[in-house]
């Protein structure tokens, strides 16, 4: 098993990597000195599949969980189904030294952190990310948060779990299209923070689709530690924490416009990515190969890396963009790359630059890629 | 004008007491280094009385305000509100440097303060309270949250403004009912830590009824100093702070179970006050007459004092308060009163008296009364 810290003073936790965690969740929990009640989150796709374990370990060790289940999907990411768990919570009468654990993907992990975070004025919480995506990402660092029709994680706080639990034997049961997309995560470690983890992804990534627990776990651990490291330097993403957000100004409002649910939240960054590579040649000197490398470790993973827009989707796109929480002054900012392993973050680029990246030429396969 | 700090370290700020202050909202907020656009947020009752001079002053000195009117009362106060406010800031463009104004009274900056706290995962916010309520207890301490069905603010966050405006002008235009309901919470204070504050206002009681500026101020500005003090000591309610809560364990069940809206906030705290001054009788010595100060104090005010309950009404409520955001281990903890001035925090009571003092024979008005 392996343990990266997450060092945030007193909101300091630990995440573990390994396998056949999900039957050890309730002796885990032991020692947290959390009360006796617990809410164990969940949607309709992973309950069934794990929450037993989960339920019956938390039960064994003394708990009294009770499971709320919301339906699977972005769509649940709204504050009406906020509203319906809150409810579940009193019906089982959660106190203020009960706590939460998340169990599921990244949307279940965002839901379960926001209702952590404001329920009785917040309670503390576990996660059990059971998706690549969430165990890379969303599992470290505390933002949780909900959708707006108006654009994605527009409601929200910074709410840091006590413990995150990654069991690699969950992601067994990922189906494969969300597998792939929890890739664009872990591509972007590389890209943004450590060219050796982009050149082992070049490497080991049919092991990696394979979900071979030994090319996995090094790798969840990487992103995991990566993430952590950008985190506590910028607990509240004043400045450096911004970089987690390469490829995602151009991928939450592809999303938003695309009404959440077209594209998994991995697909719409993989372009976002691709066309922010684009971004930084123009801006920031990233050279050609280097887009293109980045264009084919996506193509490697089968993961979209263009899209085709008509005039009017590009516009929409832009405005949606203008609602990103990292415009300022009324500028959107961008996180660019100088090479493959760093990047700089809050840089504004001019619509009509961006409009032209979005311009489907600008998204051309070379004849090289064939 | 007077100047109460609240001192929380970096969340530190001001309040300030006296009269034209709605006027210089704008002025003031210059100098908090906050962005140009921002959002007033009141009801529909206050908005036409007072946002006009608010919007005016923001527009002048330099900021972009829009105004965000939701129907007035505690029925505003819920998850669905909260999205629709939302969405109207995400429509106004908010960013992260933008600000909110809370302008109204204790619903409107619970709902105000709770959307500051978790748009685009927090904003910065000034509360311009126009209530007594709000003026005397709500603007002061950064809690801020909505209610379920199940129950009074259930979902919240801390979140500390960064500056107060109590405008005395602005209470010549609240409702009488209301005026009273606000009362409830400053004998609150007297009860809970100034026997010489508790004293005054026996004596005052009138010329605070007729709304005198110069008996208002040093009440007013007395009750924040003190909740002030309180909050410095505990800002999220691990101990001392409960305090606070004086008569509110069943105050807040008492509105739950009437569906809100049927008890002001003050009423049902008028209630909760003069009940657990008789369970600090039976369980901390609390002098009956001191029993009956604090009940002649309230009805002085022409606040009620009692309730008459079925025994399914009684146990419904009992059923409620342990809903409470104060409960642990199931039990239900109280604030009680060995004297007035003095309180003590966490106190269990036994379901069976609190029945009994629910009942009503224990809130029978004494022939002494008439």
């Amino acid at each position: 098993m392996r343990v990266v810290q997450v060092p945030l003073g007193k909101r300091s936790y630990s995440i573990l990597i390994g396998q056949e965690l999900l039957a050890r969740v309730g002796p885990q929990c032991r020692g947290l000195g959390l009360g006796t009640r617990c809410a164990v989150i969940s949607d309709s796709n992973v309950a069934p599949l794990h929450a037993k374990p989960v339920i019956r370990s938390l039960a064994r060790a003394g708990f009294e969980p009770a499971l709320v289940c919301v339906p699977s999907g972005e769509r649940s990411k709204f504050l009406k189904v906020i509203e319906r768990c809150c409810d579940q919570l009193a019906a089982h009468r959660l106190e203020r030294q009960s706590f939460i654990v998340a169990l599921g993907g990244g949307v279940v992990g965002d839901l379960a952190g926001f209702l952590a975070a404001t329920y009785l004025r917040g309670l503390a919480w576990v996660q059990v990310p059971t998706t690549l995506l969430a165990q890379v990402d969303s599992s470290v660092g505390g933002k949780v948060g909900v959708n707006l029709k108006a654009g994605k994680n527009l409601v929200g706080a910074f709410h840091q779990p006590r413990l995150v639990l990654c069991d690699l034997d969950a992601l067994d049961s990922v189906p494969k299209r969300e597998f792939r997309a929890g890739l664009a995560e872990v591509i972007k470690y590389g890209i943004i923070y450590d060219a050796p983890l982009f050149r082992r992804l070049e490497r080991d990534m049919a092991k990696l689709l394979a979900r071979e627990p030994d090319a996995l776990a090094p790798v969840v651990a990487r992103c995991c530690e990566i993430k952590a490291e950008v985190v506590a330097q910028d607990e509240t993403e004043s400045g450096r924490r911004a970089i987690l957000n390469f490829g995602h100004t151009i991928g939450h409002a592809l999303e938003a416009i695309s009404g959440y649910g077209k594209y998994l939240h991995g697909e719409a960054i993989a372009i976002g990515q691709v066309a922010a590579a684009r971004l930084s040649a123009t801006r920031q000197g990233l050279s050609e190969s280097e887009v293109e490398r980045i264009r084919r470790l996506f193509v490697a993973v089968g993961l979209p890396t263009r899209l085709r827009l008509t005039s009017a989707q590009r516009e929409k796109l832009v405005r949606a963009m203008q609602l990103d929480k990292k415009v300022s002054g009324g500028e959107i900012k961008f996180v660019l790359a100088r090479r493959i392993g760093e990047v700089i973050w809050g840089q504004p680029v001019p619509t009509p630059l961006i409009e032209r990246v979005l311009n489907h030429s600008a998204f051309r396969i070379p004849h090289s890629a064939f």
